[in-house]
């Protein structure tokens, strides 16, 4: 099999680009730059892909930014909120559209490469808040791109049945470097621990029992 | 109502964003530089945009183009192919997964403007060769859509019965400067004549009994 995954920098998709590469699996990683005040979440993703050896392209695409107004990681007018994920005020970190965006042009990459597919990290705790991250929206997603082309690229997402606690316990089989990922979305000096994203990988780590290796901001 | 209109600078979606516009619809136009070949369509984007006095944003998605490799319009070592559109020659010119980068991001716009729908000009010249100018494909795309986000947008296909021919008759009666398109693949400074496009551009007009304005190269 030959996969595209969709490499955010994060936690998730770094696991899930050793999980592929240990598998034997052709990889290549893809990474958007969608004008995302996180935006140093790129670095952290060059790293696992270089460690790896595995062919990483980070696609320029900034001047999306302006087309993306509304969300708290692409419009400066909208604060990062702090606090649980799965609460209400987490809607304003939606992007619109982002993830069908990503998913459009990772497989127009796999296309063109004729890969078999393309992963990406979405998992079971991404529901509650993200839309697009659910099954219903990956089937009519995967299908639209079933009739896209003549080329067939299908949308895996290996992890959906995985809490991310889950996720940390796998990468920590397969020696992720979680010490190099980048997870906040805040994208300050370090990780602030306070927005949705830090609260929820701090969660995970505590109870996969495995220490996080990145420092806070707070500590 | 509120439009997007997703404008290629050829003489399809300027109709469309004429028919739109005259029937007193709120219309934003998006034009996507994904490092075609034939750049100079955008030119061609902002002339009717400028004379309707409807917003306009042309996104630079050029590091798109070595994502996009294998098709004649976005990888230099294929040639734009001669004749018919129906030809199977003309599959060289498919953009792997263009139609579902454009609509994703022309989506992403709408929901960001909180519009109503995205419309797009595919007609019924363009199943023979686009897979992802049909029906079935709109309807998984737009069934994507409405699952992916918390605002609704619908994807519009006014023309999807119409030939080319009939829309250079609406289009004639609506007045869009048909001299200020462009729809040649090659992106030279004259039409060719002689590409898909061009083989097909001239064609509606003979059989609309209109005369077409712009040049070509061999005239």
């Amino acid at each position: 099999m030959q996969y595209v995954v969709v490499l955010s920098g994060g936690m998730d998709s770094a696991t899930l680009l050793y999980d592929l590469h240990a598998q034997d699996a052709r990889v290549r990683a893809l990474s958007v730059n969608y004008g995302q005040r996180h935006v140093r979440e790129l670095a952290a993703a060059a790293q696992p892909t270089t460690r790896l050896g595995v062919e990483h392209r980070i696609a320029d695409l900034s001047a999306l930014r302006p087309l993306l107004a509304g969300s708290s990681q692409t419009d400066d007018r909208v604060a990062v909120p702090e606090g649980h994920y799965a609460e209400a005020s987490m809607r304003v970190t939606i992007v619109p559209n982002r993830n069908m965006i990503l998913l459009a042009v990772a497989a127009a990459w796999a296309i063109s490469m004729r890969s078999d597919a393309v992963a990406y990290a979405a998992h079971a705790g991404d529901h509650a808040v993200y839309p697009d991250c659910r099954e219903e929206f990956v089937a009519a997603l995967g299908e639209a791109l079933r009739l896209a082309d003549w080329h067939q690229v299908a949308i895996l997402r290996p992890y959906v049945a995985l809490t991310k606690a889950d996720i940390v316990r796998r990468g920590t089989d397969l020696r992720v470097p979680y010490e190099l990922t980048w997870s906040c979305y805040q994208g300050g000096r370090y990780h602030c621990g306070r927005c949705g994203t830090c609260v929820e990988r701090r969660e995970a780590f505590t109870l996969a029992g495995v220490p996080d290796p990145v420092p806070y901001e707070e500590t």
